[in-house]
């Protein structure tokens, strides 16, 4: 009944077995051992080319370690606005980048329009010693509204990106949802479409605590080993976030655990675009649905132990709920039951 | 057969066990789930008084996080020369203090002298704005020699950092071993003896991942949070790193890991010091064995599967040897006799 | 001939002379010295009470240490997006703030309008780790529009601040300007009106290099010593920064300075308000006019020699022109002659 | 009577003359001005070949600009242990390099062996993600003990540390000093030798408040504009820096200086040789002195008004005088005759 986030789920069960098989007696540290090197062949095959990936632990460190060697100190990362990484992280952008500077570009949905970051990089002073340097450009694909870049859309603003000297990341947190969503290969919705680093979440679909940090633009590959020493996230024991991977990749369960979600998710955003009073706010296209809520709905909900976000805080009409893999078609239906019935309740008062 | 570090190890069953059990249903991120909230009480509970205990999952993270509340970005904190945070962390106190400065004061056997403490500080320029201000004492215990602390000698070191105004940090990526070793409480070997914070070791001794900073002075704890944040170290599934530490407590399960290893390491180094031509260096307190061998010994020993350091790399004649939770002593006594065997045979051959 | 900036101008000859004199002799360095200590005089006379002043060379310099005193890492600095800290430092705040983030808060004319400063502290998040955390507001005065903020204005501001544990800085490059055109004391326009710390500028206005960073609050002084150092910004033979300032605030040069260039600044902006075609876009409080001319009259000054900066570059017909200590009358009048020549032959044309 | 160092002195005449030279009406900011044009032309003269030097204001902006360009956060920057990087700069190399690691290598009479470098790269951990890798070589020419690398002690080292991948710096905060008092040519010194970068200072030689940062290796440079600025080191101004180096090297000014200043140091040396109970401690090759004094002379000298540092300060009897470009030699000869007079009536009373 718990719809906050998909970060209140526990591991998928073969995900906990992979940890449970890897526990095998010894093995070299900080990524020398069998399942590390046989993560790096799945990765390879996922992708359809050579990739260097490196793993980590928590979506944080994936983002921020991505970023760092895309810019200097004085660079500029473009976001949108309500990116994860300019809202979320406390500062650790700037604090592994040594200093570089999010620079926000408002749209529509979560999503930044290639004309607004043409605009935006026109007049960035580059060269300029008193601006910083236009350096990166962070997309989150899952958006942070529930939206998805397609493939001809990350295309554009990666034209755009490099042609002016930049680079493209993209913050896939919730990757394995845009992908089941959309339909296209890992391969098209990256590199194909102009991707040089990407975040690959598991944690959030699926696995205890691990992501890794894809990169296809190799030269931005070689500094990342100390980067990611030095900030605290290299494993000794690394075959457990590793075999952690292994397991999400294997015979597609990451696309199986994702597909649920946004299954979940669909049946969510049909059951309360139908609640009289409701409005969804966001195309929803993956497993993150946004929408305005009656008061009385929420309180009645929330009362009856179903737990959402009020997206603002207190107060705020404006509510997430976010499937999982894990999520139940009852309590799907039965926060909608919920939702229904306090909508309706108050709808009475009124009238 | 790898005594290569702790750190090759696997997990300990019952430490899996209680990942397996934290997997239950949805919980709220970042350590508002009911593990981390009971992992509070039992660390109350271990120090005899109330703490604040922050789980991470990394030794380096653990012990750079606790430096940076520790000191301003132009401090010094100072350590042994040979300290894991001095040679081994790629620079990450400097990434996480913002710059301060580690300043090595030499000492026998890994352990720096009270004497040699003070005289460093009296040079050292308090409040002349042309040098880094005293800040810290960063003390590793078990230390990198595989030799202790005592009680009495850390009271020594941390009378005069308080004197002066310096907070004083342990290193404790081998707590366990130490406690196990001197039969003391943990109370004792740290803030009764004057120790500020701790990084509480588990990672090494039977977890998977999982290692917690845990405060005495509170003020030191206020920005803790914050700093682990953006460091990418809160995990948003704390309840799996908080079941690690959880089980790694309950029982005294580490005590038993630990002293454990340690007993394996006695075994090893007595037979060692029994092989003619090998030479302990230090005291063996612990878990971890340092000793010249003879050269066709190390190499004898290593054509045949063990698996050590030698110390400086190709060529030296100084090896480490590490003992752990799940060291068999059929391997020890392998080992032992290999090494035996090549030191004789090259003995014989020189005769 | 030159209206780009106050910062193309030499320097006043009482500062050079004060120069001259202070090269008497030996004097002991890093502001150990006579000049520097009468400076602290000087400066407490000013202000009408006891503050602290640190003698800095750049008003990037002033800036970003006095921002660096009043947020942590993890801070954030609210300030209006044309603010010199946000879009010409090339990232100093975030360098020596050990990468605070600056959070820009539009506003009309270069102000922050207080209702908007306490909208956006409502939804920062205070105490949540995922957020960084409010620190400081930081102004400008003369903003960057050539606008004034009154002292009732600031106090505003400022109350909003401190309630929510926030500190006030004012960039004051243009402080004499706002002073001259306000007639209010420096005192009621800083801390009576609740200012923390002023960058106090002299560069713009007449000295060759000087600054000074005054404390209204004294625990924000306590580590700025060590801060300016670590910054390369102590000068050993400070004397010659100090006798800068001294002559500056001696019988009131810096008020008499700044009054002929907000005096030059109203001549021209009531010359370019008579020109048809030309339109003010913002109120002209000090020294600094912006002004949307014809294309045509933009071009044929710059042609004839005069020189002053497009705003946004090549093309954009939005011009800003800057008064000094030293602009000539005459150069005010022929520029305002040129103006007006090419503007109505284009509009002669166009007829 | 102050021998404290050289940087108690004020400017020499014709620099203070080239400042009101340079004051001559409107010159665009930032080192477009025709003054800075000028000096790129003296430096390529100088150095016998097209070099890249920025103009700053302080040496330790010198310094620490100068290294942060020759290494990554996680470098190692090698350095005599008494350097002024080391020990004077209050942790400004790791603020302006993110993080880095001074490490110091220890030798004899300020300057680093050879033998002793190679021994520290070879033990340095090159390529292993847990170690700093190492970056760059900084000397200091004077050395900190007064002494001087010749130009194939230097070719020397950085002929190691260019085999190993280092940069090489040169802190010529007493340069002037160095080459006057070898003979040698500036290019002889430096790039010839090896040297990739130099901080070339000035203050310290008879200007107020001028260095250069002068690299001879060219993709150094590229980064360099951006970094100055985020420091704060750029001044609006800068004609007012570039004339003082202007100056400073017309018609070899600054070797006149500095010959001064060693030749007074000479006769100083050869005078505190020939006082009995004085030992000198270093060779005295340029322009400071390091002595043994009994502690009788210093305090009797030091009560009639000379000025010289204790090095370790209160009760040290190591003493340091630094002679500079315009002591005198009355003062010169009353100082000897005052340490004389106190010592020899100290051996009486003891006799």
């Amino acid at each position: 009944m718990n719809f906050a986030s998909d970060n209140v789920t526990g591991a998928a069960p073969e995900i906990l077995a992979a940890i449970a098989a890897a526990n095998e007696g010894a093995a070299m540290p900080y990524g020398n051992d069998p399942v590390t090197k046989r993560l790096e062949a799945a990765f390879n095959g996922l992708f359809e080319r050579t990739v260097t990936a490196f793993p980590v632990a928590t979506g944080s460190a994936a983002n921020v370690l991505a970023l760092a060697v895309m810019t200097p100190p004085w660079g500029a990362i473009y976001c949108h606005p309500e990116s994860h990484v300019n809202t979320d992280e406390c500062g650790a952008p700037e604090l592994f980048t040594g200093g570089a500077k999010l620079v926000p570009i408002p749209g529509k949905a979560g999503k930044i329009a290639p004309a607004d970051f043409a605009a935006v990089l026109a007049g960035a002073g580059k060269g300029v010693v008193h601006h910083v340097q236009p350096a990166a450009l962070s997309l989150t694909n899952e958006t942070e509204a529930g939206t998805l870049y397609r493939p001809a859309e990350i295309a554009a603003l990666a034209e755009i990106a490099h042609k002016n000297g930049l680079y493209v990341h993209v913050d896939g947190a919730r990757f394995a949802n845009a992908v089941a969503a959309l339909g296209v290969s890992p391969a098209e919705l990256t590199w194909r479409a102009g991707v040089d680093a990407l975040s690959f979440g598991a944690t959030k679909n699926g696995a205890l605590a691990a992501e890794a940090v894809v990169f296809f633009e190799p030269k931005l590959a070689e500094s990342f080993g100390y980067r990611r020493k030095r900030g605290g996230h290299l494993f000794s024991k690394m075959r457990f976030v590793s075999a952690q991977l292994e397991a999400y990749l294997k015979d597609d369960l990451w696309l199986r655990l994702a597909r649920h979600a946004n299954a979940m998710a669909k049946r969510l955003a049909d059951g309360l675009a139908a609640i009289p009073g409701v409005e969804l706010l966001y195309p929803v296209e993956a497993n993150e649905i946004f929408a305005r809520i009656p008061a009385a709905a929420i309180t009645g909900a929330l009362a009856e132990g179903y737990v959402f976000y009020r997206w603002q805080g207190e107060g705020d009409e404006k509510c997430r709920f976010v499937c999982a893999f894990d999520s139940k078609v009852a309590d799907v239906d039965g926060l909608l039951a919920s939702l229904r019935r306090h909508a309706s309740a108050a709808a009475r008062k009124r009238a």
